[in-house]
């Protein structure tokens, strides 16, 4: 009986016979190479090579790769493989074609939650800072019309819906301010106009933030839970976005967690021996900003490491007891105070 | 005939005896404070005055004050206006009140093309830098789910449009992708809204922009057509706001007009023996981009010239030289070439 090797890469599926010249052959379509791709390192036959193993079943079939628990021969392997580069020419360009479709399938079937939520916290940071820019022109710009009403307003979102809303005499009026009484100067239209124009823009920017918030607090929900309930959605995603990924970030141990954020302050305590940072993202959050400024540390430990657990469980799907951590922080906080 | 004084201020008019008591006055209502403070320093009797001279005709009046080519007598200024303020006490918060009316009434009127041009050009150099910032996020994240698309377009508009018109499967089609071979991420309705929620940002962004430029460029042409005529009205403006006015603009010399906007690399080659730079905002003028490298410094000192020329005749209000003095610069850059 003739002795017959049965071999298969991502290319297609092959028969070489003794001389190790190819005899039959089964390339794959694009794709049976993506669904076979992930199969060729396990040891199960695949349509083609058990459709092989029937046409020349009166040979001797030695196996060569990966199929262990099979009668599987692997001292072949470097053999059998440059042989079949040698002896057919367009295996080649067939092995560089199904690798360069399973790359860019691999690369596609990367993106994944991670790097939806590092985009969308990316993007809410720098639409912080455009809004912020544009509500210190907003009030500069308008203080050259009604400089009293940007004084008597301090929250930005307040103070655009307002001038947008109410014309100047209206506000003057609320300030009781008589005719002339304001430093602001009498602007002609055309000048008011692009103010206004401004304003609107800002309260678009204003709605969009808040969107992209919301889409950030879904996906944090569904893909970290345990995360998001101890940490919140947006610190929570701004220690996953700086970790890398959820996986990253669950390596991580908490006194990284804890710090994540505040890298300049830490590498600054490193080299110069300043003191080091109490805490990075996580300063954002609530139980901080309750605590008195003394236990502030101790409380950014107690937070760091439940997120820290909260990332592992989050991590190996395990389940949801981010409330019962958030809880555990908070009776630190009562006690503190 | 008793001797009389007559003597104005913000506040009012008013006669005094010779023993300097105030025997009678004239304060001034809100309205007239305003109307009379520019009349008070010329030579002319103002209505409160007349009526007051009509009413002690038998007096000899002295008139003290500013009223030069009258029978005036400075001399007695500093005595007169003393016993005013000793003689009654309103006096005292009738000046305040006055001159806090007349400096809001300045301030408010010191509000004027300048400032607008000001502000409306620092806000288009912020609306460029919050669309760069926008557009390259917009890349990125779309690059995910279509990166073959990014890199086809290199129009930042034009990107923001079409991925806006067009779903990634027509793009695919014309970029004759097939199915599954995009490097991009099948995301989920969820995951394309927020990009397609910045890109919707951006398009208004962009109109904004536009908006803003037209702003500029109508009030350019109106305030400083020739400087508009030849430095065009953004690169007008920028030179206009650096130097904080149109008068400022117009003492300077060219020399400083070529290199305003280019103060740090001026002061670095004042300080450290650098290249002086060749040209600040002007850079960006069309003919300076015309112009081969080796001629960019000689039509810079050309066209800041003009322009110089140009903020002088705008400032005194000349006549319309602009397009002569554009063609002069204009001229040079054929020779040059």
């Amino acid at each position: 009986m003739p002795r017959l090797y049965l071999y298969s890469n991502s290319a297609g599926s092959f028969v070489l016979n003794q001389n190790l010249f190819v005899i039959d052959k089964v390339l794959f379509s694009d794709k049976e190479i993506i669904s076979y791709s992930s199969g060729l390192e396990k040891a199960e036959l695949i349509d083609p090579e058990k459709k092989l193993l029937k046409k020349h079943k009166k040979g001797q079939f030695v196996f060569v790769g990966f199929k262990t628990d099979m009668e599987c021969d692997i001292s072949n392997l470097g053999k059998v493989s440059s042989a079949l580069k040698t002896s057919i020419k367009d295996v080649n360009s067939a092995l560089k074609h199904a690798n360069t479709i399973i790359t860019i399938n691999k690369i596609s079937h990367s993106v994944n939650e991670d790097i939806c939520i590092m985009q969308a916290v990316n993007h809410l940071s720098e639409l912080e800072k455009i809004s912020n820019t544009m509500a210190k022109r907003l009030r500069e710009w308008y203080s050259y019309y009604l400089p009293e009403f940007s004084e008597s307003v301090r929250d930005h979102e307040k103070f655009v819906e307002l001038i947008l809303k109410k014309p100047k005499n209206q506000l003057m009026k609320e300030l009781r301010l008589k005719k002339d009484q304001s430093m602001g100067g009498e602007l002609k239209k055309n000048d008011i106009d692009p103010i206004m124009d401004l304003a609107k823009e800002l309260i678009s920017v204003y709605k969009l933030k808040e969107k992209q918030k919301n889409y950030i607090e879904n996906l944090m929900k569904e893909y970290c839970p345990n995360v998001t309930a101890v940490a919140g959605a947006v610190i929570g995603a701004k220690l996953l976005d700086q970790a890398g990924s959820l996986k990253k970030l669950s390596e991580f141990p908490s006194s990284t967690v804890q710090v994540l954020g505040a890298e300049e302050a830490f590498f600054r305590h490193m080299t110069t021996g300043s003191k080091p940072p109490k805490y990075g993202f996580i300063h954002e959050h609530p139980f901080i900003a309750q605590t008195d400024k003394k236990s502030k540390g101790k409380i950014a430990r107690a937070l760091a490491d439940k997120i820290s657990i909260a990332s592992k469980v989050d991590y190996f799907k395990g389940e949801f007891v981010g409330n019962k951590l958030r809880k555990q922080v908070e009776s630190k906080l009562g006690k503190s105070k």
